[in-house]
This record gives structure tokens, sequence and C-alpha cells, in this order.
């Protein structure tokens, strides 16, 4: 049987901290140390009571000195300073990963001779010599070939290249799985489902760390840059949360609350993906529609006011902050779709699947080059000065014909050309996406699949603009096409695709919709963007209700309690509480007969997080709940300092302690660390309205009575193991608290 | 002292229904008649229940045959039909008034020969004499003093076209509010604060009826063509919100149910949003942060598909689609702000100020013209073709100058002439508004006050621009203002003016800056509007925290907790709970020792909704809660239905009813309708969590116990008089249970 969360054993230096602060507590109602342990569910009610405790404190005392006033509003401001602190710093690293990936990017194909810290673009763009026409060509810009060998072309200088770049790409992602591994392996991956979980309530200690942000961000450049199938904007987020949670600690308001940290981290989770794309408002919607769990309006402004210092900031440090595609970069990652022997041995693992990435991806144009700029032509529509292959058009050949009837113009060879290799690269990023996932190095979703989408759509749209030049006179172009325009736009179709995959991966709608007109600035294409993500939800949610952030919880098994997720089975509070029959019975506490003895006994013989206290054992009504650790600090400290208090001291959890005899051993009154208003619902409440409740209060525990008696307790591991198992899922799959 | 709200008496054709129904509900747990009067609160946790008991007997039939499978799949769809649904009418009913609002706004001025239904527009467009340059001006459309007198200038016709547009000014305010009196009070004003109240779970019936959205379409049309200060945004949330009730009657999971029935209002707002600016994820977001109360995700992505279709259906309709602002119309209405005598005369109310206004507004271009238009004018930038007032700069007057010091350019005549008309228009907008407040007529509040916003915002726009020129040495300028070029963007401050002033009124953040930029298209701006929106709201919050819509709502006295007001009180349950201190005591029934006679009486000398059951009076243990409804339909249907069962018949809510011995009367087992699972807490707990509870489970009220003992009962209305008592206003404010 397993009783209330949270604290299950205190560690020795926690209670002496703790014993330190004992006389402290004991005149609050709730202490002010942190009594949760990692791996543990927090409680939103006690957290956000314990703040209002706080801010009643504060503005109380705010009318004795000037100087407590000035604090009470430093207080009250300091929300929107921890948010302007999050997004400069957030902003400013999100700009210094963006110049690092340009320049290891660029190293692996060569170096500028006159600074090798400047890229390829910086170095021709600084070079007097270049002319507008070939802003890529520069004399101070060599490939390693021509540096080592003089030779610019030919077989040789090509295999050199293809050599040394796959050199590098095994060096810097060699490096990055290393340092993950050695430092911080809560460095790997995207990090969105981990932080939904945390805001969910969940504890896990350094996850958000500074340890954490200095390896992600260091690790997220060397394996952007080693040209793996991974995206940074994922694990911008994560590091956006990271210095939400390093400035939460310069406030007591946000460090010792775990809900209000929790508010400050969803507002950064808005300010990463804010400079993520360049997307303040899509930041926003985004924490608010995938990734946050409590999300009042006080953080939407919040989050608001954090993305948008955030993208400022990154705007301001940009030299290059025009294309916003150019914040980009490859692929991304789902651990849990195939386990391959090499999953073992993860260095091997990333080093095998670079070299394969690097192998394949350098003889293929549309591979070659970073994701983000693949996305970007794709997206382009062909202007008169195109040079893209994929532009390659015929100009009206039959120039006898009039102008008017024949919408678009056919495909010359480029074009058929370019399809091919789309095509390959198409199935290329595939698969190696799903090779490339899980790996143990920071990765990111968004691009990946946005590229995936782009280059399906662009296929299906150069297909439906050639029908269309070819049977121009078929009924569903005939109504459609205005003669003499362009009625197939190839680009659209690639933006409609980006999105529609993304969309089907994650089940984002609105954020989705935002983010993609911010980051291309094609609001007159809202409606084909709203129909793709609706159409691509519907029929992801057809095979699977999860997106890949819950799919990702799931696997975990983080006790995540999903909106989302609708309950609708007919099972009562009766059915899910503890002791379950034939279980022994309930280990409760009485008000005023258990002795110190009975309460240690107690605590030594179980390891539940808390007790709940009735009348007495005949009448089993509830008077409140006490935490485990609350009742270890409190009896520790009494045996030391109080005199009198001995093993056959009775505990009092009563108002008043009756006036004893002297030769009886003194009382120990406890009623301070009770907590006189337990959650209790009656044992016919359906199991809905209990889901409902945890989810929505945020319980970590909740007390079962019929008709005043006190019958069990529902944990919330209890309540997510029940909806497994209605769900025909393992409940064991459940493994934290 | 007062108990539960719902139902406090049943009307006799209720009961006659109810009646009817009763063997039916005493199978089920929650009856499946609408149990809530006119002004009261609704019990969302009841309402999910209801929805999901439903859902599972639905879904159990299913397996049974094909048909059944059919229906439960149709249900599964229904939520998506009836978003269709909404999203076709309200864009249909856009697309008609704004045809409608063109045609008679026109029709002030004058008519169209050619057809009288075409406005000036149309009549120019179809025109084959008009060429580019004049499109305002053919030879069809002809102003009424042309037509009636033949002369189209001098000052006779001036005076007999002011009259008349006065003339038709009154006749449009006259039939609005007389139709408005007459046949549907609830279509006055914006519709928004009560909207708000609706979803947050209260019940006004009509509002949301076919008569209201009639007439509040018909009259909207009159009221705007008048040339009110008024816009036509708000009311059309309203028309919106009642299509969305109207299509909710088609389904009976929406009709019978309360709770589901405001998921579909909650996005049936956003797409009235969506059509009043041409904004679908504005529309979508304005419902979330504005509107709605319980917004979960599914609503999230139908209120997304809603407003997509909503959107795209106006499009289709709207023949003029372009420039978005072109759908907007003129000033708004906080009816609380002052009261005049005027106002208990509401026609002559209407007819004066519709007189004041149409008088004074037409001498000034700047008034004359439609709001949409002066904004539009407002936010444009100067173009070298353009032909305002606006800009009438002077170009470079000292050519022996280098260009490249120069930032700007010096205002002519015009442009000096203009900041004085503007000035008077921003005076005269301001004060008319005022007066135009909270006439009984179809009313919005947009677009005014984003005119006020967009005017100042213009006029410091044009003055910083000429400090600018005048002195562009000055330090703030030197580093800012690139040589050569226009660093001053005037149209940008009337953006930014318009959002802040906006901003202001509304306390709108996120669906603000997203409205306004789905509304020019300008997401470079992002920036500047994002700071607007935040700076605005905190200034306007320095002042008080409602916005418009809050104060509203504090008003009318309606029973709104407001997810946004933080209580931080160190009040407990024990305080607020009745019965008070020398009140009479709680109410109840016991479980097995009241006769029907009791119970009888108790109904009629109290006017409670509900009473608590306890095992009995000493134990006062709580087993349940009882609605007056269900007790009252319940004991008259035994007596009329049931053998043996008469005044000294003993109630039993127990499981079993004991044998008795056939002398005694036959007992009365009213199980079945006893809510086994009401909501209680005990007496210390706080009181801000007790309005956490209600606020996020939507409860109607809660039962307060001490060690499983009853003591008394807590209301929404409790918590909201003592909320009110806590921030000292009047308790007595909140009229409403």
């Amino acid at each position: 049987m397993e009783v209330a969360e949270g604290v299950s054993a205190a560690t020795p230096t926690e209670e002496m901290n703790g014993a330190g602060n004992l006389m402290d507590f004991l005149d609050e109602p709730f202490p002010d140390v942190s009594t949760y342990e990692d791996f543990h569910t927090i409680d939103w009610l006690r957290e956000k009571s314990r703040d209002t405790d706080r801010h009643r404190k504060i503005t109380s005392k705010s009318k004795e000195s000037l100087w407590e006033l000035i604090k009470s509003l430093l207080d009250a401001w300091s929300g929107w300073v921890v948010m302007l602190l999050i997004g400069l710093l957030s902003g400013t690293l999100a700009g210094v990963i963006d110049l690092a990936v340009d320049w290891m990017t660029d190293l692996k194909e060569g170096v500028c001779l006159s600074a090798f810290w400047y890229s390829h673009e910086q170095c021709c763009w600084t070079s007097n010599e270049t002319t507008f026409d070939d802003r890529d060509k520069c004399p101070q810009w060599q490939k390693w070939a021509e540096l080592m060998t003089g030779h610019a072309e030919g077989a040789g200088a090509y295999v050199l290249n293809y050599f040394l770049y796959i050199l590098w790409a095994l060096l810097f992602s060699f490096l990055a799985v290393s340092l993950v591994r050695v430092f911080a392996p809560y460095a790997c991956g995207s990090g969105i489902p981990e932080i939904k979980t945390i805001l969910s309530g969940f504890i896990i200690r350094g996850y958000l760390g500074k340890w954490t942000l200095l390896i992600k961000t260091v690790t997220l450049v060397l394996a952007v840059s080693s040209g793996l199938s991974l995206g940074k904007e994922g694990p911008l987020v994560h590091v956006a949360c990271c210095c939400g949670n390093l400035f939460c600690s310069l406030f007591s308001k946000y460090s010792k609350n775990e809900g209000k940290r929790r508010e400050v981290l969803s507002a950064a989770a808005a300010a990463g993906v804010s400079v993520a794309f360049g997307a303040p408002i899509g930041g926003v919607l985004f924490s608010l529609e995938e990734v946050s769990y409590y999300f009042p309006l006080k953080t939407l402004w919040r989050s608001f006011f954090a993305a948008l210092v955030a993208a400022f900031t990154l705007r301001s440090i940009n030299p290059f902050g025009n294309s916003r595609l150019v914040l980009f970069y490859v692929e991304y990652h789902t651990p849990w779709y195939m386990t391959t022997q090499l999953g073992k041995y993860p260095v091997l693992e990333v080093i095998a699947v670079t070299g394969i990435t690097a192998l394949l991806a350098y003889p293929n144009p549309y591979t070659r080059r970073s994701t983000s700029e693949l996305i970007s032509e794709l997206f382009n529509d062909c202007g008169a000065l195109e040079s893209s292959q994929l532009c390659d058009y015929v100009n009206n050949p039959n120039m006898s014909r009039p102008v008017d009837d024949i919408p678009d113009r056919p495909a010359g060879p480029g074009v058929y050309n370019a399809l091919w290799q789309l095509t390959l690269a198409l199935i290329f990023k595939i698969v190696i996406t799903i090779f490339t996932f899980g790996m143990k190095i920071p990765s990111g979703l968004f691009i990946p699949s946005m590229a995936v989408g782009a280059i399906a759509g662009r296929i299906v749209g150069i297909a439906v603009e050639q029908m269309a030049y070819h049977h121009h006179d078929w009924i569903i172009f005939k109504n459609w096409c205005r003669p003499g325009a362009d009625c197939v736009t190839p680009g659209l179709y690639a933006m409609v695709g980006a999105a529609a995959c993304l969309g089907g991966v994650t089940r984002m709608t609105v954020s989705l919709v935002v983010i993609m007109f911010e980051l291309t600035g094609g609001l007159e294409y809202i409606v084909p963007l709203m129909a793709a993500a609706v159409t691509s939800k519907w029929v992801a949610d057809a095979f699977g209700k999860e997106g890949i952030y819950e799919s990702h919880i799931l696997l975990n098994g983080y006790p995540y309690l999903d909106v989302r997720d609708e309950f609708t089975h007919r099972t009562l509070a009766t059915d899910v509480m503890r002791p379950r029959r034939n279980d022994p019975p309930l280990a409760v506490l009485t008000q005023d007969s258990t002795t110190v003895e009975d309460v240690e006994t107690l605590i030594k013989d179980t390891d539940y997080n808390g007790f709940p206290v009735v009348v007495s054992r005949e009448s089993e009504r509830l008077i409140g709940f006490v935490q485990r650790r609350d009742l270890t600090l409190a009896i520790k400290n009494a045996r030391q300092k109080q005199d009198g208090v001995v093993s056959s001291s009775v505990v009092y959890f009563t108002e008043d302690a009756p006036q004893l005899p002297a030769s009886n051993p003194q009382p120990l009154k406890l009623r301070r660390i009770l907590n006189l208003s337990p959650f209790t619902v009656t044992d016919h409440t359906p199991m809905e309205t209990v889901v409902d409740i945890f989810r929505k209060l945020g319980l970590r525990q909740c007390l079962v009575t019929r008709s005043g008696r006190l019958l069990g307790i529902i944990t919330k591991k209890d309540v997510l193991r029940h909806m497994a198992q209605m769900m025909n899922q393992d409940p064991e799959s459940i493994m934290f608290n």
C-alpha cells in the first residue's frame, strides 16, 4: 500500500538544515523549506497557500517603514525583472549559438584567410573584392583542398573536401556526445517532454541547472554544426528554461516556491521559442498550447514580455537578422521509435550516425546544405532573377499561342533533375531522422519535420503545376486558374506541407500557424495554413491521440496528468483508493492517544509520505493530515530541546492538551504541523470528478470518506495507474510519485 | 440564510414536463432535464458528469448495432459540424451587415441612379465612365442636393445635403432604438460583458435567442449607418454567439447540457471576432484571453476551425475584401460612466445624441467619414502619389544642402491644417463617445478606442517628425536617424497609439497584438506593438485592475468569479459559511427519520435550492445533498403513483429501507435523487483555497465540515459577497445566485 507522496525520507543534510529552522516553521502553517524530494510531485494548492502567506506578510510589513515599503514594491516587480533578465540572457545565448553554428558549419568546408573566426558569409562580406552577383565566392575564403593542395577543382579536391567534411563532422559529434556523457546527462534530447513534466508539477533536480545550461549550449553548437539530422529549436527552449531557473534563484519569491517557479519557467519556454524562430507571439502560444500546465493570465502577460525582450535582444545581436529562416538547423529525434543495439554504446552510435549522415548527405545538393537554407529555397517562389535549379522553367515555348490561355509554364530539365534529387533527399531525411532518434546529444524537433513536409509539399506543388500546364482544359483547372497568371505556386505547397508535417508530429494548431506566419511573413496564407493544421491534426489523431511529447512522457513513465485525456469510465473513488480489500488497514494517527514511540515505530515501519489524523480509531472521523517530514523533525527537535518528552509521551493534535498529573510524562503538542484542511472526497465520487480535481487543483493526494468516516487515500500515482489500467496500458509504467 | 443555488421553484410547465420524465430520471443519477432557473449559476461539475454519462451510454450502445455505431460517430463529429455551421452563418451575416452598412451609410449622402441598391463605391465601379484617378466621382452617383435641385455645388446644396444627412441619421437611429425597445431589449450594447458572464456559467434566458439575433443584426446595421459614435465589432461577437446557441439546439449533446453549450459559445465568440476584424487567429486569442472562462484545448481547436470557416465565408462574400479595414465602423459605449437625465428616455436620448453627432461631425472631414476610413488614412504612410492633406510636405526646400544630413521633410500648410482638424476631431470623439455610452442600441467597443488612439498617435508622430526635421542636431535624433532616410513614420505612431488605447480600455495583450497585425499585415512592427500593449496595460492597471468588460459586469452585479482577481486575505471557510452565529440552524434532512410531511413543510418554509442529508441530527455526519427540485418532483410523483405513500411515510435516503409492519405507512425511498458526492471542505480551509476551488471546478455550493460533522454551507454568492466585502465594496452589489 502506498500513501501520500512528497517527502519519503529526508536526507541527513536536509534534516540538519531543517532542524535549524524548526523554531521558524513551527510559527507558520507551512514551513519555508523545500519539502519535495527528487522525482516527486509538488502540491500546487500548498505552494499557492505558502505564496499567499508570504505576500500577506510582506504587505502588512510594508506599512511599518519606508524601507519595508520599498522592499514590498521590489517584491511586486520582481516577476517583471526576472522576465527581463530571462529575455536578455536567452536572446544573447541564442545569438551566440547562431554565430557559432554559422562559423563551425562553414569550418567543415573551409576557412577564412583574413580572420579564421569569420564564417564564409562574413568573410566574403568584409572582402572588398566581392561583387554583388557572386557574394559567395571571394579569395579570402578557401576550401580545405585549395588551402592544402592549391587546387580548387578536380576529383582529387572533391574527395579531399568530402573526407575533411566527414572528419570535422565526426570530431564535432564526438565532442558533443562526450561532453554530454561526462558532464551533464540531462543535456541530451530536446528537453521539451521533461519540461512539460516539470511544469505539470514534477521535480527533476538538476534538469534545469547551471551545469546543464552550460553543457547544453556548447554541445548544441557542436551537434548542429556536425550536420546531424537534428534541430536546435527544442534545445533552445530547454536553454531558456535553464536561464529562467537560474534567475529564480535570485529571488526567494521564486526559488522557495515550486509553484511560482513554474510560472517563471512557462514564460521562459515562451522566450525560448521566441528566439528559436524569431516568433514572439508564436512562442507565447506554444508555451500555452503545448508546454504549460498551469497558465494563468498573469503568466500570459509575463510570457509575452519575456518573449518580446528575448526577440529584441536576439535581433540586436544577430548581424544577419533579416532572413528569419537563417536561424535554423537540421533534423530531429524521437528516442522511443526504434532501439538499436548501438543504443547501448551512445558514443559509438553518435559517431556511426554522424558518419553515415555526412557520407550520404554530401553528394546531394539538397541534403548537403543546412536544412534551414533548404526550407528557405523550397518556400521561395521563382522570381525572374532566380538562378535555382528549381526555377529552370521553359519560358513560353510557343509564342504563337496567345499568352492568355496558358496558365503556368512547362518545367525545364533542371526542375526534373531537382525533382529526382528532392525525392532522394526526402527518403534520406525520413530514414536518417529515424536513426538519429534519441541519440544522447541535444537535438530539436521542429526543423527536421518541417523539412520533410516542405520537400513533399514542393514535389506535389510541381506535379500539380505541370498538370495544370499540360492539362489546362481539365475541369478542375479551368474554373480555378485565371488565364495568363501563374495559378499554382509550388512554394506555397512547400509551406503548407511543412506546416502539416510539423502539425502532425506535435499536434499544435494555433501556435503552429502563428509560428509559420511569423517565420514567413505570409499573413495572406493564413487560410491554407489553418486548413493544413486542422487536417493534419485530424489525420494524426486518427492514428493515436498523443503528440510526440506526450508519447515521450509516456515512454519515460513520468507522472503527467494530461489535460487532454478524457476519462469517461464509470469507476468511483472507492475502486481506486488504498487500502484495497485484503490490504492491511490505513496507517493513521489519533488526535490524543498516540505516544511518541508509536509515531516513531510507524515512521520506521512505513515509507508513506504523510498520515491522516483521526479523532479515534473507533469513530474514524478525520481531523487533518500530517507530513512525514514535519513529524520526524518535530519529534526529533522535541526530544532534544523540550524537557520531559520521552517515548511514552502522548502526542496531541488537539487544540489544548489536558492538564496531566506531574507524574505523567510531558505531552507533545503538534497541532502546528497538522494540515487542518486536507482535501476529501466521498467514496461515491465518480473517478472522472476525482481526475478533474487532481488536474485542476494540482493535488498530490486526496482522502476518501463516507459519512464523515475516513476510508482511504488516493494519490496522484494511484490516479495515473488507474487511468493507465482503464486504457489497457500497463499501470506499472507509472514509475514516479 | 441562503442555501444552494440553482432551482428555486419550478414553473408549472416545467413541473409537468418533469413529472412525465420522472421515471426516466429515477434511473439515472442525474436527470436529463435542464434544472437551472433564469439568472442562476450552473454547476460545472454536474454538467460534466452528465455529459460523461451520456457519452458512456452512447459508446456502450454503439456496439449493439450498425445504426447505433453510426449514431455514435455522428455524435462524436457533431461538435465539428456545429462549428462549421456557426462559421458559415456568422460569416454570412457579417458579410450582409457589411454590405448593408456600406449602402445605408452612402444613402445619407446620395443615391445611385443606375440601381438604388448600389453603394457609392459599387455605383462608380460599375460605371464605365470612371477613370482610375477619380474613382469616387461618376455621373450615376448623385448627392441628394444635386438630384433634387440640379445644383451640385454652392452653399445651398451644402446646407441641403447637411440637413438630409442629419435627417437620415435620425431616422436610422430612431428605427434602431425602437426595434430594440419593442422586440429585443437584450440586443442593446456590445453584449461582451454578458457573454463573459454567461460563459462563466450564468443563465440569462433569451440573451442568445433567435429574436435577439434577428433584431441585433438589423439594428446593428441601422445604428452603424446612422453615424453614431459606436462600432460593430462587439455586437458581431454577440451575433456569432446567438448563431452558436441556435445551432446548439439542433444537437441534444449541446442543447441539454449547459456546460457543453458554453464550449460551443466560446468558439462562436472566436468566430465573431474573426469576422469582425478579418482576424481568425486574433479571434481565437480574444476568446481565450478576454471572454472565455473554461477553455479546454479541445475548444481551442474547435474555435480555430470555426474562426477559419467564418473568415473564409466572409472573404467569399465580400466583394471588396482586399482592404481589411473597410470592415470597420465607428464608436463605442460603456453604460455606467455617466448617467444623464436623458437616460430615462432611451429613444429621446438616442435621437438627441444622433442629432448632435451628425451636426458636429459633418463639417470636419476627419469626423464626417467613417471611423474605419479615418483609421486607415491615419495608419497610412505618405507615399509619392498620396493626395491626402496629411501628406502635404514641402519637398526638400533647400536643394543646396546635401540630401544626406536632413532626415524627414518640413510640413506644408496642409499638414498644419490637418493637425488642427485632428485635434478637434480627437476632442469631439472623446466627448461624444462618453455621451454615446450605454444608449439602448447595439454598440461596439473596438473601433472608437482605436480611432482615439490613432488620432493621438498621428498627432504625436507628426510632432516628433517635425522636431526631428527642425532639430536634427539634437542628441536623441542624431544617433537614431540614418541620414537621408525618413526616420520618423507618423503612420506607425498612429498604429501604436491605436493599439495602446484599445489595450488600455480592454487590457488585452497577446490577442490585441495579433489582431493589430492581422488587421494591418504589419508583422515587422511586432516589437513596438508589443511594447505599446505591455505599457498601456501597466499604466491602466495602475488606475484600476478592471478592464471595461469587468467593470460592466461589476456594475450589473453579475456573479462573475474573475480568474484574475487574487484573493489574499486570511479568512477561513468558517468565517464565510452560513449559518452565521445567531442564525437559525442549517436546514438539513436526516437519512431515515424525516417524514414526507416534514419534507413538504421544509420546502414550503424555505426557498433554498437544496438540502444536505445527514445520518442523524445528533451525529450530523454528512451523507449527501439533495436538490429542492428533485425532491419536490419525487414526492409529488410518489403521492400520485405509489400506493401507500402518505404524509406520515418516512423518507429513506439509506440504501435499504427497513422492513416495517404492514400497519405502518409505506416508506418512500429517495436514494436515487441523492447526490452522494457533494463537495466538502473543512472549516479551517483558507478562503483563498475555497475561492480557487469554486473558480476552477465551477461549483455552485460547497458544504463545510469539521471532523466529519456538517457545520454549514458556502454558495457562490457567499463567496462573491465575501470577496466584495474584503475589497471594501458593497456586498449587496452581488445580486444574483
